[in-house]
């Protein structure tokens, strides 16, 4: 046996902060706060959320879509959104980046019914970066196993 | 970019343990070791497990009620629990206790059924504290997704 | 409170390297990279993946199996699997080893449906080595919950 190489000891310095932030920011989509939301995002921050659609480009796009969810979707069938993570790689760039690839899948409770609704499944790649010391999304691109 | 914060650094100090922490206390609850999930608690812990119900105060009544799932619903219709917790923050305190927010979900498989029912999807906040360098839940409140 | 046993440390320092080492070894049996799958483990490999059937043992019974799974039931069936690990406990053995255990749960989506098939839910002990810096399994049992 050998000793760990020093790119995964880096893994064991910023993975859980990774986790962290992830929780954070899904903490805030699920309960749509909007600009928190947006404000996870860099300034000139790329949401690629939906094949077809165009990319949500910057806080004040991200923002009106979580916006839009909330006043038209949610309010006609008002479910409680769990966005779940998991099996996350980090790959830390040269530039200090972290390029991030995971599953995700959406749990939706409707009031009074305890089994939620599974899905979508998706694979998700991010581009994060540091400001200040937090991590923020500079670009995300979600792909749903079901759009093939 | 700049560096991490203290703060963050932390995080990687502590978030692995607390991880493996929630996983050995749910192999304790889904494999219905009574004694041990108690264990796992302060001596006055608190398990505010469902809505409507008294909190569980103690290791007496958490190990009892455990006992009596196991002897009732349990005996009745003896699925394989799985509990899934993630998304998980934790925010370390002044005092040295560790405030954590996470999703859970309940797996629940029947012998000989390959899909397992999925539910409830639930919202948790727990106070973690060390005693003698291992951690121990000092109390828990879920919230159930469907109970609105 | 008291510090963080040395034990518990060492599991802020490896834990996250076990996740992500999980991570890629997923996203290479996912995508059916079958060589790549079977390089995860070790050359000598046991891959107890199924009650009732005899262990896959070495690199290349574990990738043609991958093979096979793809040419036959992938070939009828072409979903998209998503294998989800949580609750992980990790515990490093004297020889350096480490023995995990872990819940799995496979998320298998049909082209156009948005939700996706759940399960079989699953309890996973490995045994894990590092070979030149790099995880690797040398042993693995999964155990569905609903083989009783």
């Amino acid at each position: 046996m050998s000793s760990p190489t020093l790119a995964t000891v880096d893994i064991n310095k910023i993975y859980a902060q990774v986790q962290q932030f992830y929780a954070g920011q899904v903490r805030h989509l699920d309960t749509m706060r909007a600009e928190e939301f947006a404000g996870s995002f860099t300034a000139d921050g790329v949401f690629d959320h939906r094949p077809g659609a165009d990319p949500l480009v910057g806080r004040k796009a991200i923002a009106a879509a979580i916006r839009e969810y909330q006043t038209t979707r949610h309010a006609a069938d008002p479910v409680q959104r769990r966005h779940w993570f998991n099996m996350l790689q980090v790959f830390p760039q040269d530039d200090g980046a972290l390029r991030t690839e995971y599953y995700a899948v959406v749990l939706q409770t409707r009031p009074g019914v305890s089994e939620p609704m599974v899905g979508p499944s998706c694979f998700v790649t991010d581009t994060l970066v540091f400001e200040d010391g937090e991590l923020r999304t500079r670009f995300r691109k979600v792909s749903p196993d079901y759009v093939v």
